[in-house]
């Protein structure tokens, strides 16, 4: 069987997966979901057309944006997370004892039930009890919430279709009132590479800026995403990325990662020069 | 037209660049040869069918290659390169004063001579009158020279066909030799990523901490090699690449560069958990 998944990263540039079969096709009211099996990678989840995580690789994208900031913020105690209806950031939050409550909003119920039935390497955790799971839109969802979370990450999917609204000024404003006094927000922030992404990223980091007194950017090797070069924001009302980097605190805890390290944490923020002068150019403009 | 080149990462993983034409084709004494033009990544070389380098991201990688020895070793004045026919090493090297001879060993003359027709870009700096150009196999030039060199670039291809004789423990310590007593050699380390190029990784470390009392391997993303996730080895007689990182002096140079910084250079260094687990597994077993 030849039998190939392909995704477009640019209208120049094609990334294909083999795939041995197709697990599920459906279509939701917000998107067609699919899930393959493939030897490369094991089984791939993609949402409209684009690979959304891979068995493979997915290790490196939940742990770098749940464990940055749990090593830079001292006392988690609720999460809010948005998107992530794949259960992968949750099960890396649900690592640390101290976090009490874990909010999800997930605009797609059936993602959440897909991930269940084909992807347990992700949703293993969906059924902790600490998690509390929302089937609605994160944008509205947090718009009820003021002081309250420690922590939100926002895992979307790209700035079009579904995840649109998770990239607005509205959204990253209500985030910031949703975050108690010294809360962190995480998001996953597109990549620097291909023109199309980089604009992407440099929209979402002027909407960011135009709520958050400090924000920075941090980077991964994420193998399937387009260019391999992923950005995450780190947006603080209190803590720097870091300075407040405790490594022996996180250290001490024991926990055992595949990519995250408190060493790798630093050179994370370390960026090449010309991403520097990306992010610059926004924040001139400020 | 729809004209795609393809690149099988591994033979589940394919790359694919649309391309507008192709510029030049030829078989040398060694290998395939073919340039293309694309509208992602302007020009593009290939070798035996796998891509070598592009003109949108070949600055990392010879930026990455030559930078971070330059910023560490206080006096580099002979340098010897060996592969690089495009002649990318060779332009960064050029913006040195200092630098009084650089020694190129090629083995291919035919690809030194199609860069110089189709890509300008990285050859230009071939006719420098520092640039002494050796049409030679790079295994066999090594071996003559002895406490001669600061600093040895070994811009290799795979481990595989004409490149396989600079990935052997025989290579690697004719390099220690060349060196003078403080010398570094910087090669192109393959990736971590996918199996078969982690194992050439493992097998590189192997051959070369057998010559070299020190040996740290840095990363970069460079988004047309496989995987995104490129690595290169760092192996000296005395000078730590951190801890002699000489950021003011570096600096004060002024060499405006789009992805190397002394600062990207340190988080260059902090290699995820599972790539450090690959290097520990080689080490112990020395």
């Amino acid at each position: 069987m030849d039998l190939w998944f392909s995704e477009k990263h640019t209208p120049n540039v094609k990334f294909s997966i083999r795939v041995d079969r197709q697990l599920y096709s459906g279509q939701s009211d917000f998107q067609r979901i699919d899930v393959f099996e493939s030897p490369e990678f094991g089984r791939i989840l993609v949402l409209d057309g684009y690979l959304m995580l891979t068995e493979k690789d997915e290790f490196i994208y939940h742990e770098m944006i749940v464990h940055t900031p749990l090593a830079v913020h001292p006392h988690v105690k609720n999460v809010l997370v948005i998107g992530a209806g794949d259960g992968g950031a949750v099960r890396e939050l649900t690592r640390y004892p101290e976090i009490g409550r874990i909010d999800l909003a997930e605009i797609d119920g059936q993602v959440i039930e897909v991930c269940k039935k084909f992807l347990p390497q992700t949703s293993c955790k969906m059924d902790d009890p600490r998690v509390h799971i929302y089937v609605e839109d994160g944008l509205k969802f947090v718009r009820r919430h003021a002081d309250e979370y420690d922590l939100i990450i926002v895992d979307s999917t790209d700035p079009f279709g579904p995840g649109e609204g998770l990239f607005t000024k509205e959204f990253y404003g209500n985030c910031y009132k949703a975050l108690k006094e010294d809360g962190i927000m995480v998001n996953q922030h597109e990549s620097p590479f291909y023109e199309q992404d980089a604009l992407a990223m440099q929209r979402a980091h002027k909407r960011i800026i135009e709520s958050f007194p400090f924000s920075r950017i941090y980077q991964a090797h994420i193998p399937t995403y387009p260019s391999g070069h992923w950005l995450f924001g780190f947006s603080t009302k209190k803590y720097h990325p870091l300075k407040d980097l405790d490594e022996a605190r996180w250290n001490a805890r024991g926990l055992k990662c595949r990519y995250y390290t408190t060493t790798l944490h630093r050179g994370a923020f370390y960026l090449p020069a010309y991403v520097e002068e990306m992010l610059e150019d926004v924040e001139e403009k400020r």
